[in-house]
């Protein structure tokens, strides 16, 4: 009999034992619960960042595209200003020259006209005379 | 004793049970290790991640900048087009207004000197009228 109740209290300290480790567990076991609900915070929070970036990659490839759409306007206006300039001043250029030459032409011909009066004043000067001769010769007959 | 033998019994089997008990919470103990493991995974892909938006975000902005600085070159450019027309245009008509001017003016001079080229001849016929009929006069003396 006493060895029995040795026994007993033996086995009434190891179920003590078990008893305190079980509460122990218990304890991280329900860490553990409220831990898997942190992780799910955590992993929509993850997944949420995820479409985030998505979104952000679009917008940042569509923006780029704007950028470089606008920069190849700004290439292109470029090459069109200096294009522009530089047939503005051709235009120019010739109608300068196409004035110049009619302006020459007229100046030609209005030196000829005034070569022309000169050589006509010293005909009429010679025939003035002439007639004056003549009727200075009518007047002594 | 027999009272004794039982409880002793009983107590094995609640300590049997016990034991269960911690055998499988021990299990779950386990998987919290190793689901902490899980969670720093996605704790660090998390952070990882933040960093990525972080970087997105500046470039997104510096890709914005570049974009509207090059719209508003396009802007200028634009205007720059529309001014440079204008104002080559403007010249260009000066320069035909001030050509005609002086075109016309020594047309002016052209009409004048031609006039007065044929005022001559009329004098000249005139004359050469009259030194042949005074020569015939003389003839007649």
């Amino acid at each position: 009999l006493i060895e029995s109740i040795e026994k007993q209290s033996q086995l009434e300290e190891r179920l003590n034992k078990a008893n305190r480790t079980i509460q122990i567990q218990k304890s991280i076991v329900d860490q553990y619960e409220e831990f898997k609900l942190v992780f799910d915070g955590l992993e929509r929070k993850y997944n949420g960042q995820t479409e985030e970036i998505e979104k952000l990659k679009e917008e940042l490839a569509a923006e780029k595209e704007l950028r470089s759409a606008a920069q190849k306007t700004v290439e292109e206006l470029n090459t069109e200003i200096e294009d522009l300039t530089a047939s503005l001043f051709n235009e120019a250029n010739k109608m300068v020259a196409t004035a110049r030459k009619e302006g020459h032409a007229l100046e030609v011909e209005n030196t000829k006209l005034t070569e022309q009066l000169r050589e006509k004043d010293s005909i009429l000067e010679i025939l003035n005379l002439q007639v004056k001769n003549l009727k200075k010769i009518l007047q002594n007959v």
